[in-house]
């Protein structure tokens, strides 16, 4: 019973203990599951330590305690008896997390990251290929990351929401179905994803986070406060953010994907209608009460433009579409936080497909390759 | 003695009737020149031609009336018996006053852009030889513009402040001292200001005025208030400022022009003095009160990015240096406000400087080309 147990219900490494993976953890724990959570600095578990485990409240009728297995900072003992390594750190974290699990992983693991921002599944393979990795171990990318939560204290979380239909895709896209029927165990929410280019693609917080920060650089460092979206994105800003998203739905076309625009999305995701982007923003009730960051130093910038619009730039450049608009926000998001992005993002050779045709590019996502 | 005063009191023609042109025609007329004053448009010098001239008020005595001579829309009318040539319309439009002026221009006047912004002296004598002026008219441009005022009613207007120390500079260099002695009968506040390079590229407008309105361009669409330096240029905005600036300042080094950097201006033009830009800024009185455009179709852009922000970067480019922070604020510029900036602004192609090398163009504004 135990051992068939074991096959039908996996058991989890959850790394990273942000407001995001102590959110994750916390609910699989609930669920029934095993879990092991590792963080790579001790701070961030000292609450779970302490309590055993860690406490969910939310809105909606979720709470409990969810007891943790192991809660650790040697990434070695969360994930030797894992059947799921749930990626939970920040996109510009995932190269240092695939240099630590290398020497660990198992060819029959699935890793999974939440999310991958743009071309994550890509970077983390090349990472653990240049670490040695030679099996094929299961990389995969959700679009996006299922929970919207906070830390509230010492091993406690606040879940705000569970999203309900989360696109993951893995390199050798013809294991996408067997990636989903496990993580489908625990997450009815996750469903297919084509390919890594378009779960890479779609994602829309490139296109609003560092385009808004940009323009607002002002407001958000002056102390006053407004709403994120309702008012720093104007008629004018939105012509940008059309821009952006015209630019970015260019690459994927580049590609052979059709990504949605940022005005379907708001139609898909929020039910938001609109005649352009302006008004499906102002339409979107999901927007009401969201506060501006209060500076510049925030993973809108700081986790995005590295990971989402220098890759979308970088992939644009290798088959010819231009992206000036692009590249002037990561410019100027580069001047506005003295950090070079383009140097410390994503690239065309960090992701080690620079010299590909988009046939072998294909292909790869596949697994040909 | 009428002969002898005309040779000593040069004769004026204002040419525009905004907040400018209407304070220096109406200056010059109580300081007894004798002042003819045009404008395009008819209803900016209906209330000029009820009145017969021009109310001037003051908050520092400057109080009075200033009888005009001649008030039209006909240029001619304007500029035949004129000494002295004053242009006070946007930079925008020097190209359509030019093409207009071109047939009743005599040798012995003098023309002068107040101010120039960037290459105005150069975009006038372009235009001016494209119509068929074939002799040497001399074209200077001011590094600013003398008054600060605004229209408050129909034939009047307040000055706020004229400004002390005003650089102007000929194309013909050597000339320079002539055009001086002529406006300063008026105006003593002109000073010599090298050459039109130097003129061009002190003009720190172009520094300010774009970058503040893009990083806070929801701010400013926004209903919002704010200060538009002293809130609108906070430590991350001042980063990009600095960036814009050194640009500009790299620009002008490869011309061999060392211009004022936005700090050092600070400090000769309002003694505010700061370790960095940021500092400088938020020390400086002058700032205090100034408050942000409440759209983005302003001068700050329309006028400066097309006349200073692309000239400075197509002079750049065409010297090999790089200008990637002034060229993704024009981009963005350009998308905010529905223009292409790089289409309709000054460069190198429409200074008809395109194939000249820096020897030559230094021969050009000493007048030896």
């Amino acid at each position: 019973m135990a051992a068939a147990e074991k096959t039908t219900r996996p058991v989890f490494a959850v790394l990273g203990a942000g407001h995001g993976g102590l959110a994750m953890a916390g609910h699989l724990a609930i669920m029934g599951y095993k879990v092991n959570l590792y963080n790579r600095s001790e701070e961030r578990i000292w609450g779970v330590e302490a309590r055993g485990g860690i406490q969910i409240e939310s809105d909606f009728g979720l709470e409990g305690f969810g007891k943790i297995n192991i809660t650790t900072t040697d990434i070695k003992e969360a994930v030797e008896d894992a059947d799921i390594i749930m990626v939970v750190v920040p996109a510009t974290a995932h190269k240092e997390i695939a240099v630590e699990l290398a020497p660990y992983l198992r060819k029959e693991q699935i890793v999974v990251l939440n999310p991958g921002r743009n071309f994550g599944a890509l970077e983390f393979k090349q990472v653990l290929g240049s670490q040695g990795v030679d099996y094929e171990v299961i990389v995969a990318e959700a679009q996006t990351f299922i929970y919207a939560s906070r830390a509230v204290g010492p091993g406690q979380v606040k879940i705000f929401r569970i999203k309900n239909s989360i696109p993951v895709a893995s390199i050798r896209a013809h294991l996408i179905p067997e990636v989903l029927k496990k993580l489908r165990i625990a997450y009815p929410q996750f469903v297919a994803g084509d390919n890594i280019f378009k779960t890479s693609l779609d994602n829309i917080g490139a296109v609003f986070h560092p385009t808004l920060c940009v323009l607002n650089a002002g407001w958000i460092e002056d102390d006053s406060e407004f709403q994120f979206y309702l008012q720093g994105a104007t008629r004018s800003v939105c012509r940008v953010l059309e821009q952006v998203d015209r630019e970015r739905t260019q690459v994927a076309e580049a590609l052979g994907i059709r990504a949605l625009t940022a005005r379907e999305w708001l139609f898909l995701a929020y039910n938001a209608m609109g005649r352009d982007l302006y008004e499906a923003i102002k339409a979107n009730a999901g927007y009401r009460g969201i506060a501006a960051p209060i500076s510049l130093n925030v993973r809108y910038i700081n986790e995005d433009v590295p990971t989402s619009l220098v890759p979308i730039a970088s992939v644009g450049k290798k088959f010819g579409i231009e992206t000036p608009t692009i590249d002037s926000i990561i410019d100027l998001a580069s001047i506005l936080t003295h950090t070079d992005y383009w140097q410390t993002g994503r690239t065309v050779t960090s992701l080690g497909i620079e010299k590909m045709t988009l046939r072998e590019l294909l292909l790869l996502a596949i697994g040909e390759k």
